[in-house]
């Protein structure tokens, strides 16, 4: 079974940059020979009319959009994508140090290949961070050989600003000879010269071609986003197609899509399509795919090309712009074919691994008395203050982050997101903390109550609820349910009015700290851009 | 002083591939800015009218052709190289594994770059290479930081053979994310499957426009070699003019160049000069002697590019054809100006790290009485069998090969070669014994004498010789005195007949066991191909 010869197969080479005819023999998992020599082999495939390529590389995944990095699996291998290097931020958050090491240790058996980034600091700043990411805890963590770096640094300023803290922790990764990977979203040429020079290696929040040129030139890895909060790619692949940049420094990313968006359009073969579609050379976006990011990670010893050696990572594909494998192998084993996983999933034991949380859904602060701000939608995921008000106008909804333990509460009024909306609770928001959104404050208590019944979850007041048991922001679920459950609330919140492409990046962003705007966080409404707080949270519990 | 601003030049972008223009700022030895933006500077240099490139970087070098690697700092200054991976060879053999490292420590402050490669077997078997190249030996070498990885592999049939002792060295060398530099000189496409998948990274050994296609194709990194032995890349460059292939997995080498071809041609300055006349585009050399070597050691972040953080390690140069730079940088500092190293070099104790040799020249068995195997020259580092005769035919000349020790010699004679040579000896050699060679018994006896008296050295029957305390292979001797001392030496090669170009290869490699032919070795004269001992040593001293 895993003693093959590929047939007559035409060979996307990534290392010369050619297709060529050719066969390859595997064995024991690894490539054995290319060429055109017929090594003997138990099993022979005939690839006659099909491109063989090396398999795709996701270099920043975030597996928790609904779906967990197991029911994950299913959805991304058939698209050919086989090696995943995954944010470690909620498991790490809420399992910590130890709890995460055994989750790898759990995971680490799975018929896919992930490799960990592990961040060195929190989205945002919060009591308790500094113990919590204090470097004698990252260490362990850093040094694990399935861990190929640390995870997109957000908070990207304090690079600028030559933060000691910062850079300590940069030298840390570096010197165990792994790569930092960094968001420096809006960042300025001039800025992105301090980040650069503070050590950051890649960056995925190009979102024109001058910022992808911007980072290329400096220096930095360019990873060209395509996910579905940010399709970005016709953008981006200008710079390839107008400028003519070498791309060997350039990788792609879907960086953690919502799981229609996999369903319906992909993963790394939907980027690959993209950037063929805009005009890129298929050979050139593959190598974008494979070797590129293999290149970055210092792993093209081992995959991200068809050489002897190499582990046997594989697609089998029809044409060189469609990128829908008829055939995808890991390590040379069959794991999709024909669009279809031909994995086993295990079961994972994620409560034993620390990962169920508890929410305090009682005494939630929801009649107003006082002016509060107003923060309004005016994309998915960016907002902006637009006063502040006592009565709300109409359709502004109320929104309150509620502490997980019930000890504060942080409260505004958020206009176009939701105008028809009576009640929603959901635990899926980068806070960790209950969000309670809502122009009915029956219907909204009785949201939080169903979340905080199934420990985490996303609930609407008419009862329908989903259960988020992984750290609150996942199912454990088959990925199938996933997608029908970002169906069913989008079809509730579009209903509510909801003007917006994809609620999940809303409700997961409302009340993160890193994206411009304002935003519901655990010390107050924050205006993201100033740092200020603009109205402190009420310690007491109540308004 | 090292805190400069370099302005108005155009910067050669090897990530983007661009010609562009801007400033660059250093200070303490790294670039802090790269841009339209002019940091405050204590000194300000203009560079209107010049390319401001990264320097270069040889990736596979032999710091031993009469130079030695400090003597060799102020010949390849000039040109633009400030990187240098550097073969351990005979120092490893002549210090041992301690002398080594102590070396390694005495070097550690020069005005160049070195890093070191070391050898993982010798060149050739020997009684003892086992225990000389145990593993607990290498192994704390190998984890030395400017330890980049193991040295070429000349004995490459024995990983096609997947030798138990070959995998396990290249695994250590693997496990510690370091590079294994290859030697697979005539190896066919499909032995170079079997070298590609035993761990090989690299291999400069291709000598035509096919061999770097075929090692490029199979995932090897390939480097274009272009030394005073074999200069190729008029050749080798076609694979890049004519198929266009994809160059970021391409190096330029001189592999080792002799002291005159350093100081008439240069050094990878030449390389580059000879890519651009080729038809090369100069960007494209440029990342070939740059970005692409420091992204083969995994040292992209500190090396081979103009960019906030990298050392400032800079060439400026008038055109991108000549490549002869008007001021070299390294680390912020300048290193050469307008074709002249501006640094002062250590003195170092060569003595003390136990690199001083003896040699023993009494008794050398001078007189034939029965048939010894003919080698007869076919080019200056390649040979053939010719027969066995007692008498030497018109032209013919005496070669032994005397152990340093006086316990062994092996003889035969040398036709092709320099048929009115009296005598000479030389310990530069890779067997590292004494070699004698002649017509005139008395004037090799005199020759010999004259080596051993100097500790190593070449010498002829007239009286000149030239003394070689370093390891037996190199002078104590600024640069220019290799450059007058191998023309002294040619000068009276050719007027003894030498019919070809370099009679320092002929010389070193006349004792070699890995380069096609038969060779004088300690074993006996030994027919390289086949393996055979066709005459063996008189280990009983005397003929």
């Amino acid at each position: 079974m895993n003693n093959r010869l590929i047939r007559n197969g035409t060979i996307v080479n990534v290392y010369s940059g050619e297709l060529l005819p050719g066969n390859v023999a595997i064995a024991d998992g690894r490539i054995t020979y290319v060429g055109p020599g017929e090594p003997a082999a138990s099993e022979v495939l005939d690839a006659r009319g099909l491109y063989l390529a090396p398999a795709w590389i996701e270099p920043h995944a975030h597996p928790w959009l609904l779906y967990n990095p197991v029911s994950m699996i299913e959805a991304v291998l058939p698209g050919g994508t086989t090696t995943i290097f995954n944010d470690d931020l909620f498991f790490f958050l809420q399992a910590g140090p130890d709890g995460f090491a055994r989750m790898l240790d759990a995971l680490a058996r799975l018929p896919i290949r992930y490799r960990w980034l592990v961040r060195l600091m929190s989205q945002s700043e919060y009591d308790g961070e500094a113990r919590d990411f204090a470097m004698e805890k990252l260490a362990p963590l850093l040094a694990r050989p399935e861990v190929a770096g640390s995870a997109e640094l957000t908070r990207w300023p304090l690079v600028w600003k030559r933060d000691r803290c910062a850079l300590d922790a940069i030298a840390h990764v570096h010197a165990l000879g792994k790569r930092v990977d960094g968001h420096t979203a809006g960042a300025s040429y001039e800025k992105l010269n301090g980040v650069a020079f503070g050590g950051v290696d890649a960056c995925h929040e190009a979102i024109t071609k001058q910022e992808v040129l911007d980072r290329l030139r400096l220096g930095i890895w360019t990873i060209l986003r395509h996910s579905s909060l940010r399709p970005d790619i016709p953008e981006l692949a200008r710079s390839i197609t107008e400028d003519n940049i070498d791309t060997r420094r350039v990788m792609l990313t879907v960086d953690g899509p919502a799981p229609r968006s996999i369903a319906e359009g992909g993963f790394i073969d939907e980027a690959l399509q993209q950037c063929v579609a805009a005009g890129v050379d298929p050979v050139e976006a593959i190598q974008m795919a494979t070797i590129n990011p293999a290149t970055y990670y210092g792993l093209d010893r081992e995959l991200g090309g068809i050489a002897p050696g190499r582990k046997a990572d594989l697609v089998m594909l029809p044409d060189l712009c469609e990128f829908r494998p008829v055939r995808v192998m890991m390590e040379g084993r069959d794991v999709a074919i024909e669009g279809k996983a031909t994995v086993e999933l295990p079961r994972v034991d994620w409560d034993g691994l620390g990962l169920r949380r508890k929410f305090q859904a009682s005494e939630l602060p929801l009649e107003v008395r006082e002016p509060i701000p107003v923060i309004e939608f005016v994309s998915d995921a960016i907002t902006r203050s637009a006063g502040t008000q006592v009565e709300p106008a109409e359709g502004d909804i109320l929104g309150v982050l509620a502490d997980r333990e019930g000890r504060w509460a942080t409260r505004a009024w958020i206009r176009n997101m939701a105008p028809r909306l009576d009640g929603l609770a959901s635990s899926y928001n980068t806070a960790m903390h209950l969000l309670v959104l809502g122009r009915d404050p029956a219907a909204m208590r009785r949201a939080a109550e169903k979340v905080a019944a199934s420990d985490g979850g996303i609930g609407f007041g008419d009862g329908w609820s989903v259960a988020l048991p992984v750290a609150g922001m996942m199912m454990d679920a088959p990925f199938a349910e996933c997608v029908r459950t970002q169906q069913e609330l989008e079809r509730r919140i579009r209903a509510a009015g909801y003007p917006f492409r994809d609620i999940l990046y809303s409700l997961l962003f409302l009340c993160c700290d890193f994206l411009p705007g304002l935003r519901l966080t655990p010390r107050g409404v924050l205006d993201v851009r100033s740092g200020n707080v603009v109205a402190k949270s009420n310690r007491e519990n109540g308004a």
